[in-house]
């Protein structure tokens, strides 16, 4: 077996991907905290990673802080096609989770407002206990209601990835600086990010990160 | 494994979430008594809990009784509502209870008029004798069927909804002075509430509750 | 374990339904005799029960006896709207049953001239022989016939609804009356209930019951 | 357990449907001769039955063949309209028998122009040896053609029916005179039968049966 | 068990079928060609059968080869049309044989312009390895691609089943005396059956058959 | 067990099939470069082959990326229709592969805009820890979602197959030139393929392959 290496371009396209998450996180004060962005592929799938104040401890999230999410998760994205101007295969893992909380809030959360507070959660420990062949849950909903809830996570997308879009056009060169340096360093610290926006856009630099730590891998 | 310790924030969040079901189960004369709310984090779920009279020994329940179920189960997140305009992932559970309430009232109960007395209720004896595969209960009933009882179980979560949103906009005084005073105590009883609601609104104040009791747990 | 004994006012509830079951049933010449009415709870789930002349053990059933059938199963309930204005949860059992007669009369018994003759029944026989995973019988029909059964079967339980209700409706004061008797004595006859009925409308009262009994249970 | 005995209603019943099928089937010249009509039960389901010639060992059909089949299997349920003015629960095997019949036409054998001589057949041998949870055959087709199916077995049912209510309404007298016969006799042969209907309609008297029999019971 | 012998009507229509397939596929030139006609039994399914030309070892076939044998295929039915005015159960294996090919032309094969070059197959190795009770495929696509599809299927069907029936009208004397002598013979061999075509009509004699065969049993 | 040999007809098809994959891929400068064309069998499956530089080891493809390889799977068949006017069932495997292609860009890789970056992808793994007889995945969207990716799947197919079409049709004569060499020595190389086309069209010799090799076989 060969030795896989990432070549040149793909290098690029990956550390314009994860500066696209951070600095989307960055632009969010509550919390979202940037540690360390690197270009070093970590196990088989991460070709790079974001590491961020994580988010899996707590214990309550508000509608606003799951929003944040979602737009730094297509952040990535939002990057290639900023700068190469067509994606690539690199966000699928990205635009699966997005879609997972989008999906969330709409169906377990109750925060849309066109589907209600209905909750239509599948509740995983009956399923186990319930005999094999039994009835889909999809069964308790009609079209009507698919069709109502796909509207919803789609326009919750939609809404954050024109924002991480937004964010992103505002830091163009900010993303093109820092990915020159992300690309001669390989990793650099969330401090190191916050002073390269401050040194462009002062009034973006966001707080000191929580000292616990997320991954967010490409 | 660090320390698992809300934040203030998150404190005072489900402070506001227990009162509001505990207004809204207290404005009901019925029977819907609540013995304590308390804000100590129970088991590994639960961040509050609001103690009520059980419902579970019942033998019959009435409509209305279910309905004002319903409307004590949403008014957690009303609460939220109310005092942070936005809400948080922390009423899930409330939504699912509320839901499968409102859908056994509609499928089970015929308690919908455009629904009708027709019972959709799965038996799940016969489900067990039956071979693996066998067809989904879901062939028992039209799409037009499944969107009559979506919109029914909608109707039913919207009116109750409305409902706990306008006794708490009644209480809100109360919902902010009784929060203060859960947090400084971290529970308090369902006596001491009613004397906070009938200094505020002495009408409000309901009947002593039922001796046994109820769990009603963020 | 606390000791489950019924409220005042579940007794009341069930007896008014129970006499709901059986004066529909004695309205009906053609040998839905009452045997026995009594509001002892009996096993784990019946609160009160009806004793009637069973159908069991019949060969054939009429198109009109299986209307009856369901009209004695909706006179629990027609009583409980009659003497409460609202339902409780107590008529899921009889909704159930009633629902499973109108759909075999759709989908079985070629009894809806909408539907027409053909047969949607499922042959349990087969289902046990062929391997897991075999298709749904859903697939057999469209939602086109999905929705005219649905139709056929509400028709057939609102009209049966209606019929019990109006029979209650004209009983009132046997129903109230008999209450009285039925919650002082727990329980009554099929000959007593016929003597009240005979005294207040004597035409109303039905002839002697079959000598074997079936039991229709709260 | 009590001796299960019909009722004089349910014999006569019995007797008038088990004619209904002797007489449309002795009104095809093709071979559907009646051997012995009897109402003495027979094993656990059988409260009568007519005796027919086979069609079990024969190689091809022809759709008209078909068509006599399901007019025959209706005609009990004919008969039971024309006498009673109501149907029983007695029906539901012929039903389900001539369904069977009527939607092989349609799906397996090509006989419907309007669904074509596509074949809907499920291929039983490979359903065996696939894999369990293997899809669906429903999903074969679309809802556009399951409703063509559909309306198409409809029409055949439809059309026999009517079939099988003409002539036994043409035969009226007949049927009335059989009945008292069979009642007596409590078993018929077919000669019996046609020399019974020579006597009223020589024309309609049919041809000599075949020397095999085949068994209709209800 | 009695002996298993076909009726002379049966015989006839066996013979007529038979040559409906034969005489289709003489009229291919592409090497379609026609071993053996043979109406003695064979096995327990087959009453008659047409050897032709194998295709099973063919590695690759054209679409028009594909419409040439739903048209061979079809031609048994639309031989029994000619002569009898009425179809039999006879030809559903025929039926079913040419769905799947028409089928696969349209899902598997991207021979439909309406349908596209998108592929529908089912990926039979993949499916072996997911677990039980996996999604089905017809998840893949929506309603309107199902209509799509069933209406395609239906086109190849209609236009080959008419290609058949001009065919055996053009040759509808060929047919009738090809029949008597193969009921007088039981098996004639292809070369038999194209000379009594040329004796009809010389231009429509085939080239010789391939040495290998095939089999195409009735 | 005969000695399975293509046809000389088959072997011309599959000639120009090949060479519709090779001349496809050649016309894109981006290394999807061509090592050898071979019309040896290889195999149970394989008629015939192209080999190309592998993408399995890329980490990152883009959507032009993925729309070439689309393309040049469909120049297979292309050719074929350039060349003989109808196309074979050699195809079936590059329909397949085009289709999952197409497929995954639209539901995983989020690149179609009237779908949008919302993931319909399914997440195997859990899949294989849920209990059988699981929900569909198919629940988790509407009809009207699944019209949506079925209309860009075709439309991605549709342009990719319009595109390959007119590269072979601008690449005419090296088409029937190169089947002619590739008939006559079996196996040539991409460099062998690439000077032919200078020699037609020097503008569209492509850069050297890469020095690994990929399979695309009929």
């Amino acid at each position: 077996m060969k030795n896989r290496v990432l070549s040149i371009d793909e290098r690029k396209r990956v550390a314009h991907h994860e500066l696209g998450h951070a600095l989307v996180a960055l632009s969010f004060p509550r919390g979202d905290g940037v540690h360390k962005i690197s270009i070093i592929p970590r196990g088989i799938a991460a070709l790079g990673y974001t590491m961020q104040a994580p988010t899996e401890d707590r214990f309550l999230m508000t509608e606003s802080e799951l929003k944040d999410k979602v737009a730094t998760l297509l952040g990535g994205r939002a990057a290639e096609e900023l700068i190469y101007d067509e994606v690539s295969t690199g966000a699928h893992d990205d635009l699966s989770k997005a879609t997972d909380i989008a999906r969330s809030m709409v169906k377990t959360f109750g925060m849309s407002a066109r589907v209600g507070q209905v909750s239509f959660e599948k509740d995983r420990r009956s399923l186990m206990l319930q005999p094999p062949g039994e009835p889909p849950f999809r069964g308790e909903y009609s079209d009507q209601t698919a069709r109502a809830i796909d509207d919803e996570v789609r326009r919750i997308i939609d809404e954050q990835r024109d924002r991480a879009t937004e964010i992103l056009a505002r830091l163009h060169e900010v993303l093109l600086r820092a990915a020159q340096v992300l690309l001669a360093k390989e990793t650099i610290s969330g401090q190191e990010l916050r002073d390269l926006l401050a040194a462009y856009r002062p009034s973006e630099a966001a707080a000191e990160p929580p000292t616990t730590s997320d991954i967010h891998a490409m």
